[in-house]
């Protein structure tokens, strides 16, 4: 059960604390309260956690704060979009918004190498009036030989350059909770001038323990890959664990699944899951072309296999697209081979803008269904 | 390698006589000839098997006959789209054309159940200018004891309102080589009111004997299903072996894979290979959003999972659309959840169309970039 | 429900007539009889279908004809192991016994080739007092321009071999119903020199007609293999399909499954589920070490993957081996890679051996845990 | 390229100063110390990487500290088994022995709960002569409010009771790389009354840095699960990181793998990868047969699926077998359904040591056969 309190309620209140009273008190329940800052207001919701089955809505919904109660689901409590959920979605970080309405685009390099391939990538964006990016300076790989990023070394001159180009939000893998704080007192020694979006990749979305670290922290929202030999339901549960420690500003972030039925791409491209975990949960969506695809194979229409991927990830609502692009995918030290070039960039956002408009397009046809159909 | 002959060479040529003699003596080489009736002109394909690693391609096309040669590798090929493949693809029946570049859309009962509800299917087709449609009569069930269809009982009065309502094309699915004859005996004794493209289960992919029999006779199209279970170098294998005796009027059928990396939906949507088959092959691509998703859910925006999965195949190239509706699901006998209700049509084909035109737009978006950019 | 009558009822006496006068007048529910001939007398099973949960257990097993009922669930009926379900598993083909507790090995080659190979084959399986074998006539292949097998071409001399060696049953596939008349044909014109245990393959799991055909002849049992790609529910239903159409001398083959997951071996070994589906049916389980691992790979203990595979299913109870040999691996012309050598016999059949007394100690450990606890 | 030098080469020896410099001055390669402690000599294993294809082998082998050198692949360099290589595998802890022939038997909880349970689980193992266990105490759950365990609070009555009852080794699952120390410092305190196996468990598969973090101790082994959606491969590269960082004593674990083909198991038991892990790698390898079974079926044989499971695994050469028992399986917090009971410990350990010693016998059977096979 979630009792959510009238909004602005003061935690000092008398009424805050008869209706604390009344519901510690009951037998084999155990409460949990969790604190949303909206964009005009504060909200508190109280998790009622046990033995709630035999429990009153209407009893709940009758203490002096709290405007109305919901029976949730056991998964995904804070998240999930549960029958009769009208509460927000979706949340503002560094002037820029995520919802489940609207699009981000993220392109930029998987893995940061030298600093005129950053400045490119930034410069090309702030052309195009993009406020986001992609740089990931910790690298987790399968061969523990292999390059693993440039780690916290990059990091002042990566954030100073965003600053340069207008970049908002950076889209930053992290794969130690000791990151958060090397980039923390990064960003805060360099006077803050870009944002950072954490990032959890596949690898690590049932490192529970880094989720929770991540989850203690509320500075920065994070982008939550889905694990991608495991169910949706199991990577949803993923994601509530960032929010059962505080941090429910998260985004989902499909990437593909790990099975051959996807040759000839990388993975088994997923991104049939955007409606679907818009439905389940109240997460903006984001979709990863580039490594669901793996590969600039193109089709005889002359569209490269990302491109069209990420066209069908938008066309269903999705509402970021984390991208990789490279100046020089020969010099890049990962996944050269699936990062697009530069020159395409312009008519790429294009492309995504033109089927984010049909998206909305397709919501009026069926508005229309809708409102003409008797109930 | 694959010689192809100047159009209209006839065979009883002296050019033919000489061409054939020198490739029939080459050594470790077999000859195949295989005909291809396009639309204004007839082509004659000879496909060299074995040792052909040795021949030379400028020595070939200097045969009397032969306009060019082109190296194939050993996957489809037939269907196949090799290196400076120029050749054509699709193909027309009864009037209506199939081909990488346009859109059919084929809505229609699962299964036939009973003369109402297939004549309140056929009409709404025909108020909205629709000609193809899916109807069900062989169905293969996973359990021995369900519903198997009404077989080949049904087919007189379901080619007749075809006949009625304008209808062209019915999918239909087979399941026994003994069904081609049936369909054939009925619609001749009928004096063709429609057409019937024979459709191949998913269970039926690699029941290798069917796709032969079905391939030894070129007047039904046919529509194969993707296995569910294996690569798509496999199931293009299994296309393979209907053009390798004889027909290659096929379409292939994207309907999802078979992990439980696809729940909540019935299936793992695999329509990101779209561009995939029609890069690999020259085959005109279907995707069937129904038995892909398998469910009525809808997301926050108000558009059915199974809507956003035909707009993905739509957005990406997909030539074809096979869909269930049903004017009762409730009474269904196959399949009901996942159908398409009556008032729900209009919609659907506008969405469709408009996701169509936007793939054209999409098409345009990055020609200009190629024509933009030097070579 | 299932209702099995007094053993050796005749058809024309006064209590089947009543006995069937009574079931057949149930509301909403159809009747089915079904004939086991056992070793000693003959046995008639009625399965009463549809709206069965009103019945009433006492009152059926109250009719004159009818020893006793047993609810059954609605998978696999007949092939299907039931509460409280004793009856006999298992089977007798041409003087060779196929039950849940025996095991029969059937080592062979996976295609025929030569005469040659074929006789050193059964010289060796004669000099080891084997009786069984596999030979593979009719190849189905993933690729249509690839070897599909010498088919009834080799049946005369194949058969004439095994008589003269005293081989009593071959496994051997068939892809196509016609094949049944071809072998039955050859068989019958040459004095039924061996008998032939129909083998359907992975790829025809749910090839549902071929299934029909062959479960309406019953002259020979067949091996049907698990399909690949689909779950054990599904393979075991389609076994149901061999029954349900009257031939329930079946032999279910575990022979991997397809999934990446399997690497480095051809299929993901799947012989934890030998006690699984003796649990689940009445069928003998076989195993195919062969197809499972897919090379000829050694661990340092100097026993072949290929090997140990065989002892796992042997150790957990398999009654069938199916296992490729072949006295000249490099010149086979399908799977040679995989295949054991001929000096290799003897100590894999020791091995076997060995295997399957454990299992039978195995048995006996947990008997005594079972007389020694109290209930 | 790996140089082994010769036993006990001290590291200020003239000869050690010597080989270092060539090594260290070969140009493009990287040069990397990896002791090895034996039972009874210090082995130094020097690796060599980056450009090392030019380097010529006998080169190596004739500086003087060198006694020989191997070619390595690239996965897997430490752990890996090597063409030609002869190094010793397995190690001893706290008087255990662990190697690739041997058999160690760890039945204990998969989550402690209270005292009584753990007693009674430990005197048991004692009563029969084991002194290894598992003991989980702190717990990853794929739901946020499942119990997470009890964590470091159980640590030190578990370990006095195990010091009580002569556990000399408990399995113990870790889930961030704090645990190491808390368990380090309880351990210290209490006077080291028995030793830990650090157990990582199979979301953790690809955690790399915890891995690092567990690998950069020497005083632990540690006990690593497959992860159970990704390949063999990736799964064995995985191990490398704690090798790479200083810790070679890893015992590689088969849990079974995440794919509905392993249904009605909980997952798809993978012990056909024995011994293609010990093929691949110098690991002894464990089986889970708990986590992968997951429940208490049992086949008609009257052995549990469990008990089948396991035997599969040592009859192909495990050298550990991790599994539940329960005194109470109704009042366990964590997987009770698939826990053994107390009472089948002595039959299932004389199973084990059946099936083990059966192991050594297929083993001499097979030697035999090489014995008598000329080359």
């Amino acid at each position: 059960m979630l009792a959510i309190l009238h909004p602005n309620t003061a935690l000092d209140s008398e009424e805050y604390r008869q209706t604390m009273h009344y519901l510690e008190n009951l037998p084999n329940v155990s409460v949990r309260v969790h604190e949303v800052q909206g964009a005009t207001q504060r909200l508190t919701e109280i998790y009622l956690l046990g033995d709630t089955k035999p429990l009153n809505k209407e009893e709940i919904e009758a203490l002096p704060a709290v405007e109305r109660a919901i029976r949730i689901s056991d998964d995904y409590r804070i998240l999930g979009r549960h029958r009769d959920d009208r509460r927000q979605s979706g949340f503002t970080y560094n002037g820029v918004e995520f919802n489940q309405s609207n699009l981000n685009i993220f392109a930029g390099l998987c893995a940061v190498d030298v600093p005129e391939h950053v400045d490119m990538m930034m410069q090309a964006l702030e052309d195009h009036g993009e406020v986001c990016t992609r740089m990931g300076a910790y690298k987790p790989r399968t061969n523990p030989y292999s390059f693993q990023g440039h780690g916290k070394g990059c990091l002042p001159w990566v954030f100073e350059k965003a600053g340069k180009h207008g970049i908002k939000v950076i889209a930053m893998e992290i794969t130690h909770e000791s990151h958060i704080e090397e980039i923390d007192t990064c960003l805060e020694k360099l006077g803050r001038p870009t944002g950072v979006m954490l990032q959890v990749g596949t690898r690590n979305t049932q490192n529970f323990e880094l989720l929770k670290a991540i989850g203690r922290q509320s500075t920065y929202p994070v982008l939550l890959k889905r694990g991608f030999g495991i169910t949706l339901n199991e990577s949803l549960n993923a994601a509530e664990y960032l929010a059962s420690e505080g941090n429910a500003n998260v985004i989902f972030c499909l990437r593909g699944m790990k099975t051959e039925a996807g040759q000839p791409h990388r993975n088994m491209v997923d991104f049939a899951h955007v409606p679907a975990v818009k439905r389940l949960t109240r997460m903006p969506v984001c979709v990863d072309p580039s490594h669901s695809v793996g590969s600039r194979e193109q089709s005889p229409d002359g569209i490269l296999d990302v491109m069209h991927a990420t066209a069908q990830g938008v066309i269903a609502g999705a509402n970021m697209v984390l991208v990789d692009f490279h100046p020089k995918p020969e010099k890049a030290l990962v996944d050269g081979p699936q990062a697009l070039l530069m020159n395409e960039l312009p008519a790429y956002l294009e492309d995504i803008r033109l089927c984010h408009d049909t998206w909305k397009k397709r919501q009026a046809i069926y508005q229309r269904l809708k409102d003409n159909t008797p109930e």
